[in-house]
Parts: structure tokens; sequence; C-alpha cells
């Protein structure tokens, strides 16, 4: 047996920053001291100056589903009208959430490998003026679809709702002017640009999103905007915090500022371009093409072939682990993906690994083919020798 | 300047277990893979087995005031007739999460140091039949107070209430016989008892709580105890879970399976009695004398002396970080935690520093008077020589 690199490769959590990771060893600190509060207001100020956003941030200990629960649970109240864009997996779950509270949702659902378009939206808030709220995935990492929340934005804004923005994969790897775009609401989580593991959520609130607070009545505790907004500003949260993501995602934060988060943005955008262009060069199909996301690149497995045999190839060959589709995309497609601390030498091997795996299941693929269309977008970007670690 | 080691002292987050903290290392896992199943399924067998139940247990990504939300927004209507002992900070959380879902809460109160009786639960559920839950912590760790909750449990168990039990300090720190008592609900916590960062949060649920699932009719979506159920028996978690903290759980668990759960409640009721003895040898008085916890020890700053001080000093002399009392309790008391990765050792140099702080501040006490009294508690207990790490 030769040695084989154990390799996350997912859409989340994603390859972890190493310095982010060590940080995690200083956990032995208290939560209600001042060298905490250091830790704990510097992510706060920096979530803030990476997001480009004047509005609040806040923080919660949970999965991204957490600050999800947390928007809908806060903001709104049993009845109310909403609008949720349905394009796969995670555009469901928002229907779900809207369900569990009661929430009177007009679900626009396209197929997967698709996106709602702005106009459906448009459409659907001119039709009824009493709608809240209209919630989406910038980045639907299911499918590999991003939506156009730009325009989006400019829609909503113009009307009484505000726009929710699950942005759990898609910050970091695509353009979100939260301000200027009008995006009320936008939703992070820790181990996806981030390069931590999972456990922190994070979200930004416009002030035509805490009007809502005045209003809504559904009942929450945990995920209580208000109170959180009041302990942030102590520099503390309201329970007892995750410390030791808080310390990676300090750590992180740092990272980020010195690349910039454009570069970052950059770095998941060269990565998918390529991407898409190496699947297309070894006769592959993409499931997204007409608007592909940044975060994940989903490929069509070739005909007659389970992508899970191409999941499992990779690990058992190559100790990566990267993603298959999710509930009926299962078996159809794998996913690539772009987001975090990946970089073009991690693509190469991948591509590399695909064009053996493609081969060795009776899909002919020439040597070189892929890595080739890879390389080429590396050489065209003129990305610039750098130091490690920025 | 001297060497001053960094030591976290207080009763939650405690003294991190080093293996465990070094497993987080290993969180370049995917989550919806077999390694990963086998860790979550290993924390999730292990806790039931430490916990000694044969109640589901459930395991979420969020700080212990999730699983106290969880519990109320699964299990619960609005309207409904509870009962909550409230002794310290946190009994006023379980009223606080009550009103916030609109329960009709009876909340026996009493003043901080002392406990709710059980006869004053018994009277409240023969006076309203009607009474679907009894709110308790085992212990409340503001005050340094345990409650009774055996013969609550005995109580409660004759009538169709249910018994919900914060354990988040009282786990590993007092033996708590969940099946045989008749404690419905218990709550715990990753950073007390069992030695890691915060971030984690775990509960155990017996069929009569179960029951109350098919009536309640509060919303929640991230706190989904039955779809959590679900997912646990496939070894997953319904949302991405806090990968680092279940390899470091994992990790704990093992040590605190090769321990036995009997002697980490030992440790903890050692170093109480210890403490106490300290104290008291040391003319100090004890803020709940009438039912001490094992968890912490809250004691009386002497008269005259702000107890914020002696915890600075800790901070400044010995880079110790001990509890101040918390709310109107802050400046009166201070708490020594014996939870968690805590042992005599540590206790002999916590007793010594405090010696010394107490001296400094004019308040006489003879160098050795209150680690005298530690070490003969160590002697009578013939703690007996082991290796470390297990």
């Amino acid at each position: 047996m030769h040695i084989k690199k154990q390799r996350l490769l997912t859409p989340g959590p994603t390859p972890l920053y190493p310095p982010a990771l060590h940080a995690m060893m200083a956990s032995d600190i208290h939560h209600r001291t001042e060298d905490f509060r250091k830790a704990y207001r510097s992510c706060l100020a920096d979530l803030k100056e990476v997001m480009g956003t004047s509005h609040d941030v806040l923080l919660f200990a949970a999965s991204g589903t957490g600050a999800m629960d947390a928007t809908i649970s806060n903001l709104f109240s049993k009845g109310d009208k909403v609008v949720v864009c349905s394009a796969g997996k995670f555009g469901e779950r928002w229907a779900e959430i809207a369900k569990a509270y009661g929430l009177d949702a007009n679900v626009l659902t396209v197929p997967y490998g698709q996106v709602v378009q702005p106009g459906q939206v448009e459409e659907a808030l001119a039709r009824d003026p009493a709608i809240k709220g209209v919630f989406v995935q910038a980045s639907e990492t299911s499918t590999g679809a991003a939506h156009d929340v730009e325009a989006m934005g400019r829609a909503v804004s113009k009307t009484g709702a505000i726009l929710v923005v699950d942005a759990i994969t898609g910050l970091g790897t695509m353009p979100l002017d939260i301000d200027g775009w009008g995006l009320d609401v936008l939703i992070g989580g820790s181990q996806k640009a981030f390069m931590i593991p999972p456990g922190l959520t994070f979200l930004s609130i416009s002030p035509k999103a805490w009007k809502l607070t005045e209003t809504a009545t559904l009942p929450h505790y945990y995920f209580n905007l208000k109170k959180e907004k009041k302990s942030g500003e102590a520099g503390e949260s309201s329970w007892t915090p995750a410390t030791s993501l808080i310390l990676a995602l300090a750590e992180s934060l740092r990272y980020i500022k010195q690349l910039g988060m454009s570069k970052l943005v950059e770095n998941a955008q060269l990565l998918a371009q390529a991407t898409r262009a190496a699947a297309l060069r070894m006769g592959l199909e993409l499931f997204a093409p007409g608007s592909p996301a940044a975060s994940a690149t989903a490929v069509k497995a070739p005909a007659g072939m389970d992508s899970g045999i191409i999941v499992k190839e990779f690990k058992s060959r190559f100790g990566a682990v990267i993603a298959n589709g999710q509930g009926s995309m299962k078996g159809q497609i794998f996913r690539i993906a772009h987001l975090g601390y990946f970089d073009f030498a991690d693509l190469f091997a991948v591509i590399a690994g695909l064009e053996i795996i493609l081969n060795a299941n009776g899909f002919p693929v020439k040597y070189g083919t892929g890595v080739a269309a890879v390389e080429e977008i590396y050489e065209r970007a003129a990305v610039k020798p750098q130091p490690v670690h920025a």
C-alpha cells in the first residue's frame, strides 16, 4: 500500500487553514474574560469587514441551519406571506422552515440544475403586496447553481419585503454587495470559505430587517437576534460561545483580511472556471451550465456510470473525499468544491485523479487532457507567486 | 516577571483533557462518511453508557441553553402549565424560556444559596393535576447548591408530569440515576465534566417525555428531537455537526469510561469536600452550606472584601481564572470549580494561592492552614496512585 493522504475536498466542511486549526489548542480560555472578549470582538469586526457591510453582524454556536431558523423565528409571525426560491436541497430547507413556523409560503420551484429567475420573484411580489420576505440561496450547493441575488435585491428593495440570502457557500465565492444590492439578511457558516470546522454560523441584518422584530410574534429563545446584538456590543455572546471555533475564526479571518476578500472570491471563481473547462475538455457534461456557482461544480457522471463509483474511487485511490449528489441527484452527479482553503495544486491533483478514475471505469480520457485545461486557466489568470499563509 | 501558567479553573469551560483537545486536529473529516459516523455513533453510545440510561440520547451543535430551548419547544404547547424550580441564575433561565414560549409557569423561587425542597414540588403538583412538566437544575452552578432530584423524581413520576433536569454541571459531579429516579429529560454540555470546549449539548429523553411530542404544538426547526433521533440512529446528525468537538468528545468519553463514571463523580465530590473543609478551616463562610453541589463551591468573601479582588489576584498572581458571583452575587462570593479534568494537585495550588491572596488583602490566614485540610481529605480518601490519562 502506498501513502494516501487524507484530503477533504467537499463543499463543506472544506480544507482547513492550519494556523486556525492550531489556534483551537488555546481553548483553555473563559468566555467572560477580557482575553476572550478581544477574540470575540475581532471576529465580529473582521466578519463585518470581509462581508463589506455596515449592517450588524451576529454570531451563533450552531450550524448554518441555526441562523436560517433564527431569521424566520425572529423576524416573522405565523401566517406571514413569504416567497421561497427553491432550486435544490437548500431551497427545500427554506420551504421546510417556513412550514414549521406556519408561514404562508409561495414556493417558486425550478428543476434541479436551474435557478429561479429574478423576474419570477418580481412577479410574485407584484401579485401580492402583503409579502414580507423572500428567501433564496446565493449558491445552491446541492446543484452547483448560483442565483442572481443582485437583481433579486434590486427587485425586493422596491417593496416592503426583505430579502434573506443563505450565502453559506456563496460568501467568499461570489461578489455579494450586501448594502448596495439590498441583501437584508445574509447568512454564512464557519465550515465553508472561512476554512474552519463547522459549529459557528453568522448573519448580517439590515435596518429594514431589524424593523420586523417590532411586530414579529413567533416564539424563540436560544436564537434571539436582539439579545445577541446587545451581547455582541459588549464583546460577548448571550450563551456560552463555542470558544475553540471563535479562536479558529479569529485566525482565519486574519488570513482572509491579508489575502483580501476579493482575492478569496477570485480564487474560487478561477478554480470553478478551470474545473468547468477541464470537465468539458474531458467530454463530461455540467449539471448547471446556465448559472454555475463558484462554490462547487456539479458534473454529470458519464452515461451508464454511477457517480458513486467516482466518489468511492477518489477515497480508495487518493484518500480524497469529494461529494456525491444529494437526494434524487445521488448517483447522477459528483461535486468538486472550490471554496475556502483550496488552491490550484489541489485542483491539478483532483483532475488528474478524475482522469484516472474515468479511464479505469470505461470512460476513456487521454491522460493530461483535463489537467491541461486547468493549467491554461492558471497561466491565463497570471496567478502571481506569493508567500504561503500570506 | 516569573512564569505564570494559564489555568482555567471555572465551573465551565473547565480544564481540558489534552488528548481530546489534540483529537480536534483531525477535523479534516466529512460528516457524511463512515469514518465520521463511527465517531458520532461512539459518542452517542458512550454518552448513554456513562449517563447510565436506557433512554435515547441526542446531541446538538449548540451550547447547553440550546438543549433547554429544545426541551420546551419540542415537548410543550403554548399555555401548558409547568413548575419551575428557581434557586439561581440558571433556574431563572428556565423561567425565561418558559415565558418566551408562552407556558403558564408556576415559579418556585428560593433565595440564592438555598434550594427548592422536593416537598414544595410535590405540593405544587398536588394542587394542580394539569401540570405537564417540572424544571430544575441538578446543580445550580451560580450558587453552588444542589437540588435533591432523586426525591423530586420520585414525586413527579407519580403524576402525569415529566421532570426536566438541567444537569449541565450536575452530570459527572453527582450520582444521577436517570432511569431509576424518573429523570425524564436530562441535559448535559461538552464544556463541563466532559472536559472539552463548549459548543455541544446532549440530552436523554424518557418514553414518558417522548409521548409529549405527540400533542406538543410549539413550532421549532433547528432543534427537532424526533428528527434528531432518526438521524442519530443512522449515525448522523440532522444538520452539519460540530465535527471538531465530536472528535474531542469521542476521545474524552474513552477516558471517562476507563476511569469509570462513578470515579469521576467521586473525584468532584472529594475535591468539593476538601474545598469546603479548607474554606471553613481558613475562617471563611460557605454560600450554600445546606446543600452544597460538587460542581463548584461558592465561598463568601471575607466581610469588607470584594470577591472581585480575589478573582483578579488569582489571575494577576497565578494566571488562574476562577469565577466571581453572577448577577447580584457578584462581589459577594467567589466560586472554585471541581468538575471535569481537575485533580488534587490543582486544588493544592488553588488553596495555597487563596491563602496568599487573603493574607495580602488584610484577612490573615496562617500559611498552610487550608492546604492541610485538603491534604487530610486526600489522605483519608486513600486516593490510589494510578497512571496518568488512565
